[in-house]
C-alpha cells in the first residue's frame, strides 16, 4: 500500500489505511479496529472525504471548550494513535496543558504500553495509561476501559474522544464531564450522546482544531463561554446526517 | 463476540463479524478483508440491513443467467468463504453444475489452500484454486488474481463474484463473460461494471438466490432469456443508491 501514486484520487484514504495496517502489524490496533476503520471509510466516502461546515462549527465549539477547560484530556486508542500521531503532536504544541490518556476497548497491558511508547516516541510528553494500579473507576461500564488515571481522565472536566464506543461516551457524559467526540457516523451513539460531535475524519479535523485553538487564544473567557452556550449539537448532527444521505 | 444475546438488535451483523474474525484467525481472511467488511457493514447499516426490492430483481436476473449458463463459476475469496460457508453449501445443492474457484486479491498459496480446504470440509465438492500451474491468464490485470483455472473461470460463461475488486470485475466483463456481483456499495466499480449487481449482504442474498433457482427450474429457456433481456442493471443501481441516500 506504500506504492500508491500521489495523484491517485483516493491517495489520502489509502495512506490512512496504510498507517492503520502498520499500527495493526506493530500491535497497536486490534482486529476490531480494522473493521471499525472500514466503517469510517464508508461514511467518509459518503461525505465526499472533506471537512463540511457542520464540522467546522463543531470544531469552533470544541476549541472554546478546550481553551476554557481546567484539565482537558484526549482519550487515545489504537486507531487514533496509529492514524493521527503527527497531528496529535502538533495539537499538543498548541495546547500545552492537554493530557493524552491511553484507554482501550479491547484492553491488554502490552497493547496499552505499545501505544503509549509510540506516542512518546513521536514526541508527546503528557502521556498516561488508564490502567494504572491507582486508577479510579468510571461508573456504569465494565472491563479495563472503565479505568481513569488519577492525573488524567479522573480529574478531567473536558474529555476529547476519537473513534470511541458509545457506552463509554455515555458514561463519561453522565459522570458530569464535557465530551467532545470525533466520529464519522453522526448516527452513532458516541456522536448522539456527546456535547460536541465533530463529524469528520480525524486527521483532517485535528489540524483545523489546532488552527482554531491558535486563533481563539486571544478571545476573552466570556466570548468563549458565549460560543459554547450558543452551540447546538443536535442541529449539527442533523446537518451531518443530511449530508451523508444527500451526498452534498 | 460469541456471547452476543440473540435478541440484540444487531445480532445478525455481530454474528457475521464473528465469522469473519474467526476466518481471519484461521488464516482465511486478509487484513484488508477486515477493513472491507467494515465498509460493507456501514453500507448495510444505511440499507437497514434488509433485502430490498432492487436486490430481489437482481437476484431474479442472476437466477436466469445461472440456469441458462453452460459453465457457471462462483469466484470465492477469504471473506466470502468465511462469511457464507453454509449458504454456499446450500446453493451448490440446488445448482449442481456450479463450480467454486478460489481467487485472492492478496494471494498466497497457503491462504488459497486453506480456503479451498475450508470449503471442502463444509461439504463442497466442485472446488478449484485459480493459481494452478496450468492456469490461463485474464488479460488486463496483474498478480495472481489474473489466473483462471482451466476447468473453472477459464471456460466459464457466467461468473458470480462476491465482495470483489473493481479491476478484476471489469476485466472479467471485458473478457466477454457475464458477471453477477454481490456488493453492498452500489457506487463501487464492481457494482457499476457488472451485468447484474445484487446490492445486498451476501448471507442474506444467497438463500434468496437459492430459492429463485429452485423455483425457476421449471421455466423454459425462452422465458429465462426474456427475463435477462428485460433486466436493466442501471435502474437497479440507481434504486439502491437512492435507498442508501434516503434511508428507506
Amino acid at each position: 500500500m506504500s506504492e500508491v501514486p500521489r495523484n491517485h484520487p483516493r491517495y489520502q484514504s489509502l495512506m490512512l489505511r496504510y498507517r492503520l495496517v502498520e499500527g495493526f502489524r506493530n500491535g497497536l490496533v486490534a482486529e476490531a479496529g480494522l473493521l471499525a476503520h472500514g466503517r469510517g471509510e464508508a461514511f467518509d466516502y459518503l461525505l465526499g472525504e472533506r471537512t463540511h461546515d457542520f464540522a467546522h462549527q463543531a470544531i469552533a465549539a470544541a476549541s472554546a471548550l478546550l481553551l476554557t477547560a481546567r484539565h482537558p484530556v484526549f482519550s487515545i486508542n489504537g486507531n487514533s494513535a496509529s492514524l493521527a500521531g503527527p497531528e496529535l503532536v502538533e495539537l499538543a504544541r498548541t495546547q500545552e496543558n492537554l493530557v493524552f490518556e491511553v484507554n482501550l476497548f479491547y484492553h491488554s497491558a502490552e497493547r496499552s504500553r505499545r501505544i503509549a511508547d509510540h506516542l512518546r516516541n513521536l514526541g508527546l510528553s503528557n502521556v498516561l495509561e488508564s490502567a494504572t494500579p491507582d486508577a479510579h473507576d468510571l461508573p456504569q461500564i465494565e472491563h479495563a476501559r472503565r479505568r481513569m488515571h488519577p492525573e488524567g481522565i479522573a480529574r478531567a472536566d473536558v474529555v476529547l474522544v476519537a473513534l470511541e464506543d458509545g457506552d463509554r461516551c455515555k458514561a463519561l457524559v453522565e459522570s458530569g464531564r464535557r465530551v467532545i467526540a470525533v466520529d464519522l457516523n453522526p448516527m452513532s451513539r458516541s456522536a448522539q450522546v456527546s456535547h460536541v460531535s465533530i463529524v469528520d475524519e480525524l486527521t483532517r479535523a485535528l489540524p483545523v482544531l489546532r488552527e482554531a485553538l491558535r486563533n481563539d487564544q486571544t478571545l476573552s473567557v466570556d466570548a468563549l463561554h458565549a460560543r459554547i452556550a450558543s452551540y447546538d449539537n443536535l442541529s449539527i448532527l442533523n446537518a451531518a446526517e443530511a449530508a451523508i444521505r444527500s451526498g452534498n
